[in-house]
Order: C-alpha cells, then structure tokens, then sequence
C-alpha cells in the first residue's frame, strides 16, 4: 500500500467545486493507476458526485468537514480560524505523511500561508516561492516567484535559482538547466539593487547553477533560459500579462475566423493544425502552480479551471512527488548552495 | 510656414538607419502633407536615399554631422561626448523651438538622458516617464512607466497618473479616462508600499484623475482601463512579455497553418481577415514610445521596425504635437494636481 502515492485534494477550493475536483481527480486516476486521493471536503457534496464512478470511488477515501476556505478570506484569517477547513486538513495530510502532496483551487494567500505555518520551509530556504512551467518557443521553462513575495533581496532570488535550478533537473529532466534573473535590460547596470547584487554572486560562483545571465520579458516566450527568477511583484505581473496576452490573441482569432463565409471555410480546413497549436498553448495544460521551499508538495490550481485543468494540476503534485523534489533541493542546499545565502549577506552588508 | 509642424528626425538612429527612416519619412510625408522634416545626420549618406523621393525632398531640410551615438554608449557617456551627435542636435532642434517633437530609433538611454538634460522636466514633474499605446479588447490603452525609472515612489505613480490621463483626454481623445495602478491583486493591501501609497491618495483626491483601482497584468489586454500606471521595472517587463507572448503565438499560428496541405488551404481561404487581425496587434502599428513630463515631444522608436513603424512613430510626435499635450499637462498640473505630489510627500513623510 506505501508503494503507492497518495495525493491529498481539497475537495471545497476552487469557483465549481466540489464537482471538478471529483472530475479531475477521475481523469488523473485513469493516468496514474497506482496513484490513491484522500478528498477533503464535505462528504454530503462530494458522495453523490461519485455515483456514476466506481474505480474512482475505488481509489479514494473521503474526509468528511464542513468547513471551508472562501476567496475572499484573509490569510491571516484562514491560519487562525481554519483549523477544520478541507484546505487545512489536506495539508495535514502531507505534514503528517499520509499523502505525499497536496493541491488546491482555493484562495492562493491562504494556501500559502497555511502550507507555510503547518510543513515549515525547507532548511536554507528563507522564503518559498511560487513557480510554474510555461510554453515556449523551444519547449518550456520554469519561472519563479509568481507572486508569494512581492519584495525580494538578493538572498531570495538565489535561492529561488538553486529551487529552480534543481526543478529543472529533477521534474522537467533537463541535465544543466540554464537560469536567468528576470530583468529590464541585459548589461550589468540595469535593475534594482537585489537583482544586480544576486547576479553578482551567481556569475562568480555558480554552485551547481548555470547561470546565463539577465533576460528580458520577451526571453520568457523565446526560452531563453530554462529558468527565470524573478520578485514575486514583476513574476506576477509577467504571468497575467502572458495569460491576458494569449487570451486576447485567440479572441481576434476567433473573430477573424467568424468575419467571412470565406474564413470560416477556412478555419474547417485548417482547424485539426490550429487545435494541435492550441493545445499547445492551452492554459488548462500548464495548469498547477507549485510552491516551492516547502517541506512538501503543494499545487495551486486555477480557481476557474475545469476537470482536465484540475487534472493537470494533480499531475504536478504528482510528478513532484515521484521525482523525490524536496529531498533533491535538500541535497542540494547540504552539498553546497547552503553557503550561498550566507555569501549573499556579507555582500549585502 | 510657421503654422506647418517640424518633426526633427535622428537619422543615424537604429538598427537599419538612415535607410528605413528616410523611407519612414516618405510615408509620413504622404500621411501628413503639413508636416516638415529636419533629418539631422550623415549628409552623404542620407542624400543618396532621397535620388527617387522629389515629394520627400521639398519636405525636408538636412542638418549634417558625422557624429552618431551608438547603441553600446552608456548614457552618460552619450550626454558628456554626444554634444554634435545627430540625436543630440535633432532634440536641440526641439529646445530652440525649430521643431514642435523628436523621432528617434537610437539608444533609449541616451535619448531620454539627452532629452532630460536639454529639455528639462514640466514644472510639477520629478521624472518623466516612457509610455506607449496598447491594443486591447476594447479598442487601446496608453501605460507607463515602461522603464525610465526602475525604482519609483507614489509621488513619482501620481505624477505618471495625470500624464497618462492627461494623454487620454488629449491625444486619445477620451472624455474621461479611467487610471489603474499595476499590482499583483486588486484588494487595498496587496503590492509595494509605493503602489498603496499612491492608490490611497488616488482614492481619496483623485484631482481630475477617474482613479478606478489596482488592475493586474492580465487587465492589461482586457482593458479595464485606459490608462495604466506602473514602475518602470514591472511596465518594461509587461511590455516585454506582451511582445514575446504576441510572436510566439503568431509563430505558432504560422507553424500550424504550415503543417498540412488542408491547413495551407484553410490559411489562403481565411487570410484576408486573419491579417485584418493582425494589422490589429501588429507592433510596427503601435511604434513609437512617448517620453512624457518633458518640455518638449521626444518619441522613441524601435530599432528594429521597419519603415512603415517607422513611420507610425513620426505619426505619434505629429499627434503630440497637433494636440498640444505639454501645455495641456502643465495647464492640469496648474490647477491643481501640483498640489498632489506635495501632499503625498507629507503622507510618506
């Protein structure tokens, strides 16, 4: 029973839940046979969900609450009187080792805070960072932080490269993964101070990184690097931006098809290459947002995605598990990159 | 003669100069018959490309040096060493009231410190600021900062506020244009000190600014609002990844309609509107960054575009100049929104 990976789901996070939590989950069982659930959530809710699905029912167990997470919850809120929320208690899970990640469509601030408050930081990890994998010219990348810190020092953004670095290496399975510090310019005048001060040390001193240098936003869609860092401030902003961007294209697109007889004619013609194309860049496919620096694995989806984007975001907690993640970091960080951040502080003072 | 517009031209700016600004101007010219041109650079290479322009030649007068700035002078080195450069003479052209605006597609940091020093800040503004216009959902939207200032404070946002509703009102001919500040969230707490600084006094006296609220990245392409305000770290790396974002989805297009014979047909069936949608997001369209709080229109162009942006970017310094926007920004800034930045101050103090 061990061998199998357990992954725990807030059943109640997310704009329609419980039903595409429980749909999601179905897809992901038929992609990961030994993979077993634990649904938090309200049992009444989730039970007749099940109904028409009895492998899925095989290969989960429901903890019944009743208490919920909402959006417009305060983090500091959630930590203090969520204590018997579906949110809390699927992180419980991973602290206490009955599930190896969790994910959750809810209130990201509160996500974050509780996963931080009950798994605690990885040792030489100050902060956690939010990351996602992102579609690019050449095949995808990782970018970090996303929004969980919105201002960073230096000591920060390396240790968001080392997590970022090792994410690269261990999940997507890249030998060497490139890295570069999210910037307004290449040379080494530009930027704030934390950023030139981090690219400072990185090209002196690598510690297992390959530091390429700094990139621009556009190095984000042409992959550049397969890693960016960046502040939670500007990653966030980078992150809408591309997802507003995308969302904006297709919509002229589909105008476009929709304006003549001729063009609609043509978008049957050409409409098996465009769908391969979209899928491509399908944001239900990069679904799953991971916090990283976490004594465990926790997944952030989309609150608006659906079952087969709620499925996608099971698939990271599951790929970070498999992958042994955490321990690779926590390696890594003994093997040397621990002496970084220290490194950092005598420069910065 | 004094009531036609002067549009002082660097030549020698950009990655194909003074070819493409030469051919730029010719189109201009044919845009905006009241216009005159000043191409300030390298007479024997500039009178060359005029053998087969007649028209172009009577709008134009030539101003020769052979001095040029290059994209790899560091800023204070243009401004020390630049003195008889083509950029230098053709914004000096602006300060002696010999032209009413300045097109360049040289280096960004020169031009704006080149602009700074010569023209001088608007009465009532610490900095200026790079806007451009967007296209988005509804129809377009100016922002700014996109990278003059890397480090900003809520005076600085506020400032930035009136220019860009100023430049709505004025230039985009909106009744009332609609301000957002760019942050990670929408809710009063989130984002830098800066931003909720300035959002607090933007809620509480908006001084002829309709100050809707915080957006983010994704607001951008929406357009919840017509005027964007950010730092200039965040605002260049949202432009950035607004122009990845468009070319990889474009390259992506032309790879799918590429990749079957049935796809190639759909493609010439529906082309005459899918290029109606891009001559929509085309960039070369939106060519042409402002320089905003200067006395006097100081506009920058990309380096790479080609004639027709090129010529987009002439088009932007023209409408600048036709609606008078520096006397309108400093006639707002008379009556009243110079008292803000001087109350924010009090706020931060």
């Amino acid at each position: 029973m061990k061998a199998l990976l357990t992954i725990a789901l807030d059943a109640m996070g997310g704009d329609s839940a419980p039903r595409i939590v429980v749909r999601g989950a179905n897809i992901a069982r038929r992609r990961y046979p030994d993979v077993r659930f634990r649904l938090f959530g309200d049992e009444r809710r989730i039970a007749p969900l099940l109904k028409r699905m009895p492998k899925l029912r095989r290969a989960i167990a429901i903890d019944h609450t009743e208490e919920v997470v909402t959006d417009d919850d305060k983090p500091s809120h959630a930590l203090r009187q969520g204590k018997r929320s579906s949110m809390r208690l699927a992180i419980n899970a991973v602290r206490d080792g009955e599930a190896e990640g969790v994910v959750s469509a809810g209130n990201t601030g509160a996500l974050m805070a509780m996963a931080k408050f009950t798994l605690k930081t990885l040792p030489g990890i100050d902060r956690p960072a939010i990351a996602a994998v992102f579609p690019n010219y050449r095949s995808e990348s990782v970018m970090l932080d996303l929004g969980a810190n919105v201002e960073c020092n230096a000591d920060n953004l390396i240790q968001f490269a080392v997590m970022g670095s090792e994410f690269g290496r261990s999940v997507l399975g890249l030998e060497n993964p490139s890295v570069g510090l999210l910037n307004v310019g290449t040379e080494e005048v530009k930027g704030h101070e934390s950023v030139r001060q981090a690219a400072a040390i990185l090209r002196e001193d690598g510690a297992g990184i390959r530091y390429h240098g700094f990139v621009e936003g556009d190095d984000i869609a042409m992959g550049t690097v397969d890693v960016i860092v960046s502040d939670g401030f500007s990653g966030n902003i980078a992150l809408k931006t591309i997802e507003g961007s995308v969302k904006l294209y297709s919509e002229f697109m589909r105008k476009a098809f929709k304006s003549s007889v001729s063009s609609r004619l043509g978008y049957l013609l050409a409409r098996r290459s465009l769908n391969k194309m979209r899928a491509r860049v399908d944001p239900r496919r990069y679904n799953g947002a991971m916090f990283l620096g976490l004594n465990g694995n926790v997944v952030k989806s989309h609150g608006s995605t659906d079952a087969f984007g709620f499925a996608n975001a099971i698939g990271v907690a599951v790929d970070m598990a498999a992958h042994r993640f955490n321990e690779k970091i926590t390696a890594q960080l003994d093997r040397g990159s621990l002496s970084m951040p220290v490194r950092t502080r005598a420069a910065a003072s």
